[in-house]
């Protein structure tokens, strides 16, 4: 492999990439069709941020962030950096002064598949990172990587100007070429679901809702009362 | 395994069910005598919970959350639902939707041994989840499970009607009959440590409020000066 | 190995120990030349806290908390409690009464390889704890370990009257001759950073700032533009 | 809970006991409807045996193996150790003077849902041992658990008497009063698994021979070709 | 995502694919430039087997077999069945039925992050598998996944198509693109190993070998006498 | 920390640490009064080999493995090489070359807190390596570390010369200053322990060997008959 940085990559129009975050990560990864998640060891160094954007890719060694200074460099304003590394790693290899020259030139975030420490600062400084572990184990600058490759980051792959989507729940992405279609499709289902909402809340059974109760009966569910009961 | 339902499970009377949240998660496991906890890795979805309630269980295949639904009928004001799976999972089996309808119902928290969803919606709505894993991972309902079997979650075994408590310390499953012998208990040993706070908070040591100096020299402890003082 | 209680350690200076809680752990462990640091699994009980202090060690064995009762009577103000065990354990072997017996003392905090329970009380009191695990999970008083002698706690060697510096992002240790040396080294390094910091929120690159461009070109890192873009 | 000691659990039918070892975990899980098995993460100290017996239970502290001798008393010819911790532990609880001890009664085996030490020795006495973990971390004898108790062990809900099957695959129970109907079940399949391997072997699908091409298509999967094949 | 199956993929010419057994997992992972590597928990089920072959990929629901037994119709004398999963499990999704119908087919092993069972009988049958776990627990055949689409496997990204290489050192993804390349770099890499392994066995350092001398030198290496030898 | 490779350390006579290799690793950590061990995921590549040795010492990055090279010129017959990371590594560090170097040098083995390689090789050429996990991961050689300091090693501290024993059951450390008398009491307890194998399977009791029955009749140990046998 060679290393490489790959400049100017193509990303879905920024309104449609804006528009993502206000639909959660469960929301698109249902309207995607239950597709895309990065594993559930993937969480928020603080909560309550919900975010999408462009990804720009980094494939890193373990232990070792040179590659993320190369890549600061081709984020814009609405992108999330993606950090994935060559071997499992929870070293620290993002903090705040990394933070501050991301937001510096708008990034709205870092999703990344080891460690990030300066946790308190990060949440001070209100920028969101959704890491593997908090570690405050320095690293190196030593081996190059890539930039701007397609990677896989917590066993999703991630091509660089897929739009990612992040909140509480964990991290999804979208392939670029299919983010305005799984916009629509979560605005959609979200729509459905403030309906159902209403519903569930005034007392009415998903069983009757989803008409669930035929299908149980057919494949053999059966309803018996406690013995103790009589 | 026959897929059943059971209904109209016995349960505690509803105000020992109810007092048991007052004492906490670890007053109460030890007022039962250091039995009946899950798993640490069962923690809360959102910080600051502490409830109990009677058991409604369900055992689920994993990442199928079709019996959930099912549950969702057979619960009343002042229960827990308990899901455990026949196989390890981390997969967001439970979200925003599930817990507005059991909220309707008077539910007063979810206990699963697998993932859930919808983090931020669930602290909005103050409803409780203790879980494995957090995760946005969608599920089918495809096949069947039963719903107040005997079931192990976490580690710990559950009949229905058994007493669960939870808060940030993690969750401990009281059996039914022994209810109210364990409120008590769990009362006694509260009354106790609050005489004890006191004392240690006043500089006493619990070497001597434990009376604990002289089975430590006869079980062999040496007292020795550091080299370094003189 | 005999059981053994050590007294009266040596400790560096207070003034220096608490200097130490400024500076964080990250910045402390690079200041050190990046070493002493504990594993990433210890994680604080309740976020927030940064504090620094002479380290009390404890060696017990797993689930048997007999010789924390006897650390407390070591300790003095300014110290932290560090505790290992002598194989992996999630018990809950420090609760809110031990708490309450070492702020008596004036002891900052704990450091736990092992779980502690009574979380929201230990927030509530403001006395904060790392741990690898929160369980409320009862422990025993049976069998005895030692108390100030080095210990291996989550990876790293801790010797009694060691400078323990904790934060959100984990737990460094500095060894007690080290300990202004290490100081003044971190205090460096916080000033540079206040510097940097400025720059790069100014929207320079660290790519400059650290003149790392000569050596990219020179490893063999090529810039490509992205064929999509034309 | 009181520590306590049963004696004289019944067992079920020896021959029916032995005669479950013939058909290996996966069959009997199988047969019994999916249910029984414990974690995955139990695993043979040395490969290659197979067998069944009753189970003999024991609750121990972690760490502590002062249970394990008053069980052995317990124990009778064709019966299997089976024992669960009240908290997690890796230690090595049993080794080569404990099997010893048991294969002089006729044990025919131990599950420990903690470690195991000896390896070698047990391997060459020909004692099948099924752990968590292979750790020489020496115990303590100072704290009472229970025998033949229900227990959970591995994940698996065990009251003494129920059988016990072990291979290569894994540790599954079958209660007591299932064994002869589950035996039969077992047979049932083992008969049907070895007409469908021959067809199997003969090159014939198991979509034809299950007929699943239907269902398949039913459910919507869709056949293409690749778009290089031409 | 909609459910598809892919027949009639490319391959890479069958005498390059089956070349690189003789090269192993370590030497082919390193001809390529350290890429292509599945996480390390991918292990055998039964040691000593080394295969290689082109990727039939299968993406599965956890705990449901169905796509498998779709998938054994696309197979061919020479490949290699990958399973990914949409979410991670241990479920034993494989056995030595379907063992016996892909061997029927002249397939070389199996890749799959999930578990397998009846390893006995696998390594009766001389039949590979490189599995998460092993695990007799049972799945369903009731939810539609996707066959020969590209998936992400144990962290690495899988074409249908792609060359796999396993051995008791884990297992390697090659593009299929790059095989003919790949391969023959591997034999220059092997060749050289045989050069340098006889050098090393002569006593001669690695030191000298790779002349470091210089560089260790340059990078600040100290060498001192230990302080008690004199 | 200064890189810094130390020359020249003294070992405990070549007898004394030969000897040990005959009482395995459970007998040497009893004797020692259980201290010393490795943590229980230190697994051998392959199983069988029981080696003892004088510990030359590295502290390498993780995915580094060139101060593996500056060691092995440290190296003398009769020594095992301890290798500890900066931070935890699954990374193959460590292969068949390098083995053939430490061979024909007379090192008895490797320990190593990271990841190896060229499992079937190391076994061909009987050299018996102990490791965290096994895997084809190639490492850079960028970083500096340190040969001969203190480290700590899958959670024991080793330092140069100290006895290292490894078997099956895995790793133990014994300070150098102590491997006269810790053999002793190993030699001391192996005797013992042959004669009480010999009453053990001759039938007799550990209850009545160890005297047990009067503590735990005082400890609280209730005898019951089970409720269904009359």
């Amino acid at each position: 492999m060679k290393p490489v940085c790959i400049r100017n990559i193509p990303r879905a129009p920024h309104d449609i990439v804006t528009a993502f975050a206000a639909y959660g990560v469960a929301t698109v990864h249902e309207a995607m069709g239950r597709v895309g998640l990065m594993k559930p060891y993937m969480r928020p160094a603080w909560p309550g941020a919900q975010v999408s954007g462009s990804a720009v890719t980094v494939l890193a060694q373990p232990g070792d962030n040179w590659m993320l200074h190369v890549a600061v460099e081709q984020c814009r304003s609405g992108d999330v950096l993606v950090v994935a590394c060559t071997a499992d790693s929870t070293d620290g290899m993002f903090g705040d002064l990394l933070a501050t020259s991301l937001q510096a030139r708008g990034v709205r975030g870092l999703v990344i598949d080891a460690g990030c420490r300066d946790v308190r600062e990060l949440q001070e400084m209100g920028f969101p990172v959704w890491s593997r572990a908090i570690s405050a184990k320095g690293t190196v600058k030593a081996t190059l990587g890539s930039v701007n490759i397609p990677v896989v980051c917590a066993g999703a792959l991630v091509n660089p100007g897929d739009v990612i989507v992040a909140d509480d729940d964990g991290v999804v992405v979208c392939p670029r070429a299919e983010a305005e279609s799984a916009l629509k499709a979560a605005q959609a289902r979200h729509a459905n679901e403030i309906k159902k909402r209403k519903r569930l809340a005034a007392g009415e059974l998903g069983l009757d809702i989803y008409s669930m109760r035929e299908a149980l009966a057919k494949a053999g569910l059966v309803y018996l009362d406690h013995p103790e009961q009589s």
